[in-house]
């Protein structure tokens, strides 16, 4: 086993040879990968990503893509994908290979508010949250910007609610603000009422090392004032399961790749796939040294099996 | 010791009969009180709060306030306090009692800002915060909405920063919204920008057991995204310090008396003072035998002394 021949559990994050990535490429069938930071930095692609992806498919590898970014729909996401060069099907009824946390709260919410009467959602998030939403029949209030009403807190909390609400999704939503947090906690005070956070990610990396801050920064904050908690995305298992039912996954022959460790590593080892840290993102080989220096098993937990500088490194192995 | 009388640091958080209570304040020459859900709930003064404040003034007790709220000024709380009947010195150059989390931030910012051309600072807080700042002569930007500028994330990193700005101030914010959360942490990867929190309390207690979302949920969010962290308010040490340096405190005759664990009760720990817990607000009994369990020290240290059901509960031990 490709593992075991580099050195297995007892030396994690191994440099990923040429050799090494061709003995653990013979060992998968299927290659799960995070978006942001992995295949591309905002609007552009890792150089040479695009090409180790169709090296993959030309070898008959079956590709998924698991983002915790809630601000685009999987259709959306499949199309930047194409447009980057990534391929992917194409043409009416295409299995989309995109699971993102869009869509994983569709599915969710579907299952979840399957008895009520009037599915119906306050959204915290994008257009694009709420159109997948929509797809699944579940109705959405509250996209879109929602300043201040009244100039007190009694008249912040007297603001009229929508009673056919069951549940708050805090997803990506540039147009945050205190008086959106102020209603998700109060149809959270109501019973039942579900909550979703699309992921906890604190920052959503850009290009030329820019960023802005991730959703979960949204998420901590309706956490902290409700007192509740629930977390779909990475490194939820939720999201993975949602994969694994499309996919019918075999653990043993998959590989996640991702560049954080508290997110996609972290999942893929608790799902109990191989894994392989990507260097273009966030998490560093610093960090990676510090969780496994860590007297702490939740942190010794996030170290990868492998680690690239870029998912272009697995492209010599693919050729020849 | 009234404390050691009554079970001492064995048996913590001791009801105060009248008895005790006597020999408490016959030891006890200053008391700290919390505000908010401690004196009153919203705008209505817990009922006999008044009375017993009224005692201990005629008693010869010197009385402080300490609030991590910082929506009104110092100012604006000893008018409040008069106005509930809480009484307070009076006229032109009367000593002020409250210490605010706005007031002890102008106090941080005045030292830290001290060698700075133009001492400026971003504000997510109110007015009243602002004008705190602007009486040690720290100027401020960013007070009231500030809408997205802007449709995509370049954009609103982009959006124009004040070259001045030395420091971001954290405090309750109606305005909040993700655009000052992108501009905060845009400031703070500026070298040498300071950031304070001015607390870390999770809800805002209102009347008939309403709450909004407190402080600490807008604290939260900036300080994830820009991975810094800095509070100023109870349990930081700080606050106390601000009191300590005007009252010249003796911690063995000072108590403090307050709703929450986490914060009041833990200042007063920290800080070595007799601690008294009230039932009027946030923490219950409960919170309070779950600490003693805990196998964790610092859940251990959030016990208090002494709990009453309310400050009003002091009543019968100045009379007579």
């Amino acid at each position: 086993m490709a593992a075991a021949e580099a050195g297995g559990d007892d030396a994690r994050c191994v440099g990923l040879s040429t050799e090494r990535a061709r003995a653990l490429l013979a060992d998968v069938d299927t290659l799960l990968f995070d978006h942001d930071s992995v295949l591309w930095c905002g609007k552009t692609a890792v150089p040479g990503a695009p090409e180790a992806l169709s090296a993959l498919r030309a070898r008959g590898k079956r590709l998924g893509f698991i983002t915790n970014n809630s601000s685009k729909t999987r259709e959306a996401y499949a199309e930047k994908l194409r447009h980057l060069g990534f391929g992917g099907p194409t043409g009416p009824g295409a299995r989309l290979e995109v699971f993102g946390t869009a869509y994983c709260t569709a599915l969710y919410l579907r299952q979840r508010l399957a008895g009520a009467r009037v599915p119906k959602a306050y959204v915290l998030g994008s257009e694009a949250l709420a159109s997948e939403l929509g797809a699944v029949g579940v109705a959405c209030v509250g996209v879109g910007p929602e300043p201040l009403q009244g100039d007190s807190p009694g008249a912040w909390l007297d603001a009229p609610l929508d009673p056919d609400v069951r549940a708050v999704v805090v997803g990506f939503d540039p147009h945050f603000s205190y008086m959106k947090l102020t209603k998700a906690v109060r149809y959270l005070q109501q019973p039942g009422c579900l909550l979703v956070g699309t992921n906890m990610d604190n920052r959503l990396p850009l290009e030329n090392g820019r960023f802005i801050a991730g959703t979960g920064c949204l998420v901590q904050a309706v956490e902290m004032a409700a007192q509740r908690q629930a977390i779909i995305g990475k490194p939820s298992r939720f999201i993975f399961d949602c994969v694994s039912q499309e996919y019918g996954i075999n653990l043993e022959r998959t590989v996640m790749v991702g560049d954080r460790l508290d997110t996609d590593i972290l999942l893929g080892v608790t799902c109990g796939l191989k894994t392989i840290l990507t260097l273009t993102g966030v998490s560093t080989l610093g960090d990676v040294k510090s969780n496994q220096e860590s007297d702490c098993m939740s942190k010794k937990k996030m170290v990868p099996d492998f680690c690239v500088d870029s998912i272009a490194d697995l492209l010599p192995a693919l050729q020849g």
